[in-house]
């Protein structure tokens, strides 16, 4: 840059400086875990030092509660198709008529004593083990999508290759610190037997904890014994060891499949995020406290049922928050509405002592381009501001969860290492302080040179893998390449220098039989 | 912009048909208004609802506060080849040594005990003057780049054209409330000339409030002539009519220029927005609470020398947050750490109870791609949880500051709309609690049709101007354009649809009267 006539006017313009220092051993290292620079140093799940932001006073929140408690009461939430619920719901003392069950004033919350407000997800790697409630905060990748945008730039169906990727990529990733579950549909597989190789998949391909299958019970009842074989039974009935997305099918309603699912998880002592899966102005009332209402009044429903099948068994307030175009009938991301939804959940469920799951890096563009960007900062900022304990869809997630992104997840896993420094304490102590800086440089100066920060730059600032901060000319040099192409480029060399955790192969083997096994038992077709 | 096919589903675009203040009254209005869906409908300055984010304890604070005074006793800020301001300063008791001014414990707070913690800055439109300060949030266009990249993709200087283009959009866009200052530097106009075109161009072609030019005292003093032109001369003198950067030479000085525009514009009761420039790591220590520390010190220097010059002119706590990058010396946007600072100095500015400047859209990419709307995501959340009074910057900014962007702009001032709704009250009225509406549809339909979504759905969601949330299959039939080209499409159509606010044509001629017998004083040169 040529400073030119007139320059001086520009006042808030950056100046750019010197370039190169190199790089090395443990402060490289240290460096590179803070940066979430790469592939190598993982971060453990965030202990959130700053406190969550709120929207709700006292008053909105009681009124909120109280309105929760008469839906529970006067509308009921139905319970379909599933007589064992409503066998255990009706002993609990509740009014059920038909599937509807009616709940006398305080009978959820007294149910929801038993559960842990704060509980240990294990990973087969220890170190890999994470805290799920409290202060804690847990990114995990998009989850759901049957398509993907390929590495080519291409979308199309999604294979049981793109999840294996996805799983090694959110091993890879420092600030990913759970595998999570359905990373992407593999549709080359059929959808019967699908699941094992999904839950093999996170045992094999990662070491991080992951998610189980809820599609049909006895997809829940394999995940489970696949957990067995991996932990041991014992540890398994003791501890849990996978957790899992048990939809509310908003308004008011739990379907056979996902009580199916609950049920075999929670008599496993395995945890369940409950959560209304809403698209505000359709499947709840268009205003914030009215969904805000609907909300608390199903996730008390179901997080209270999970305490009728095993009290104890840990369980989450979810909230999937979005706002539907009253236009298309399309839902919409990244807008104020499903922020302050998030917001208002995470004080609900802190005043109901759960565990709480919102948010992610959710967008409805089509391509990882700005309007993705925005909404998905928007979101995850709100996400992570709220105090949100589980943040399923953290990264990879675009077209409003249709499509598993390559680009996107690099990008976004770089925005979550963000996110983890933010939530870091602040340095007050006499380094943080830095007084020994300010009378040594003194005015009219500069601080590159001096001690403290030749002491403290390795790990003063957060670097982005994705940002490119170069020189106008050196970037047009190299290419004028978006972000996204060097998501791309990024998620190639991630792919290419991946290396699987080690597995006792004894148990490799007892997986690998448990689903031959399985699949042999089964009809081989699409459906 | 013609409507094209498939256009009915295009929900997310404004509906942009006619122009200027033919649109009003009724749902058509609030819903423009609330959407901030295109030109027309004007929303007032942000009166924030909910509480500022605070990131900093008591006991932090308290540290931050005694260490700046520390700074300021001990090794003091360096008022630079300005007597007239080394005598005020021996006058108030500091002790001067060369330019060197060390301030007695709490001097500077005495001094700023005149300055207002909110104040007025008057528009030629009184419904567009804004308040400064307290709760209110005020968005105003970037501010000082040479380049722009135009509405045909290229980078090129800025020119006067440039300029008024963008006085243009900011006056049309419903978020942006302050029609600001060197929205670009127009490179095709003399240097020493320059500022008079500038301060017409907000004059005329826009009714919000602006900022003046300090590049010198005469121009300073050129900005207050006009003004009086424009306001009459015993308004000026009682009112605030201009805002005004006047940024420290971090660290720790004041340079001539600087404090000659802010003598000048306090004298004229006149605001300053004392910012420090802090690229930290070189203009600051390179820990949060360090820059904190700095900070606080300069302004309370800066803040505390405009209330020597005239007691109770408007005087802002300014901050521009940036993180350098240790490897090649190029400021970092959306990172962290600036958000900390950002939070912190929010803080420290409620607490010596002046208003408070920092943030924006702010980005090192060098388009608007994924990185763009990334790190300006970031920043504006922060800077508006922040509780900030005064956001310049608020769209436009591209490549450090270094570019104004006519599609950075249009993508920005989207997001803008969303954080002023995002301010708004939670309706917790009967008709936002929606009882009546759960009780309507009940377990198992949707809330589509029902009588209160119905009554709603026109204000009930922000509607981007810029998201497509069309399906797949549509978006690609229309030609896969990235946020991007729409907000590209959308620039050119507000410019085509621009009309001039209305001026009297006496003031017109006598403000083009002071500017060509000024012009004529001046020499050529473009120096």
């Amino acid at each position: 840059m040529t400073m030119m006539a007139g320059d001086d006017e520009t006042q808030d313009r950056p100046r750019r400086g010197r370039s190169g220092r190199s790089e090395r051993g443990g402060a490289a290292a240290r460096r590179a875990a803070r940066a979430g620079a790469g592939p190598g140093q993982q971060l453990t799940y965030i202990r959130r030092a700053l406190k969550p932001y709120e929207v709700l006073d006292e008053e909105a929140l009681a009124l909120v509660e109280a309105n929760a408690d008469t839906v529970l009461e006067e509308i009921g939430i139905e319970f379909r198709d599933d007589p064992e619920a409503l066998a255990l719901w009706k002993e609990a003392g509740a009014d059920v008529r038909g599937d509807r069950v009616h709940f006398p004033k305080g009978l959820c919350r007294q149910l929801l004593k038993t559960a842990p407000s704060v509980f240990t997800q294990h990973a087969r790697n220890p170190e890999r083990s994470v805290e799920i409630g409290g202060n804690a905060t847990v990114f995990a990748p998009v989850y759901g999508p049957p398509f993907v945008r390929d590495l080519d730039g291409m979308r199309r169906y999604a294979t049981i290759e793109d999840f294996r990727n996805f799983v090694k990529l959110a091993y890879m990733a420092p600030s990913i610190h759970h595998s999570g579950g359905t990373v992407c549909e593999p549709v080359d597989v059929p959808v019967n037997k699908r699941h094992l190789d999904m839950v093999f998949s996170h045992m094999r391909y990662s070491d991080k904890p992951f998610m189980g299958s809820v599609t049909a019970p006895d997809r829940a009842e394999d995940t489970v014994a696949m957990a067995r074989i991996l932990f041991g039974e014992d540890f398994v009935d003791q501890n849990t060891v996978v957790i899992n997305l048990i939809n509310a099918n908003s308004p008011m309603v739990f379907d056979e499949t996902m009580l199916g699912a609950a049920k075999v998880y929670a008599r496993a002592n395995q945890a369940c995020i409950v959560t209304p899966f809403i698209l505000a102005g359709a499947m709840s009332p268009v205003t914030v406290i009215g969904t805000l209402t609907q909300v608390l009044a199903e996730v008390m429903a179901g997080a209270a049922f999970t305490q009728l099948v095993r009290p104890g068994a840990p369980v989450l307030f979810g909230t999937f928050a979005s706002s539907i175009s009253m236009q298309s009938g399309a839902p919409t991301f990244g807008t104020p509405e499903p922020s302050l939804v998030s917001y208002g959940a995470a004080q609900l469920a802190r005043r109901l002592g759960l565990p709480f799951r919102t948010g992610g890096s959710l967008t409805g563009s089509k391509i990882p381009d700005a309007q993705a960007a925005y909404e998905s900062a928007n979101t995850l900022n709100s996400t992570v501001l709220a105090g949100t304990n589980f943040v399923l869809h953290a990264a990879g997630w675009l077209e409003g969860g249709l499509v598993s992104s390559y680009e996107k997840f690099m990008m976004d896993i770089d925005q979550l290492g963000m996110q983890q420094r933010m939530c870091e304490p602040l340095d007050v102590s006499e380094n943080g302080q830095a007084m020994d800086a300010i009378r040594e440089v003194g005015p009219g100066s500069h601080y590159l040179g001096c001690a403290h920060t030749q002491a403290n730059f390795q790990t003063a600032f957060y670097r982005s893998s994705i940002a490119d901060n170069n020189s106008f000319e050196q970037w047009a040099a190299e290419g004028e390449k978006t972000a996204a192409q060097r998501a791309n480029q990024l998620a190639r060399s991630w792919l290419e220098t991946y290396q699987a955790p080690p597995l006792d192969p004894g148990i490799e083997e007892g997986l690998l039989d448990f689903i031959a096994k399985r699949k042999e038992s089964m009809p081989d077709a699409f459906a």
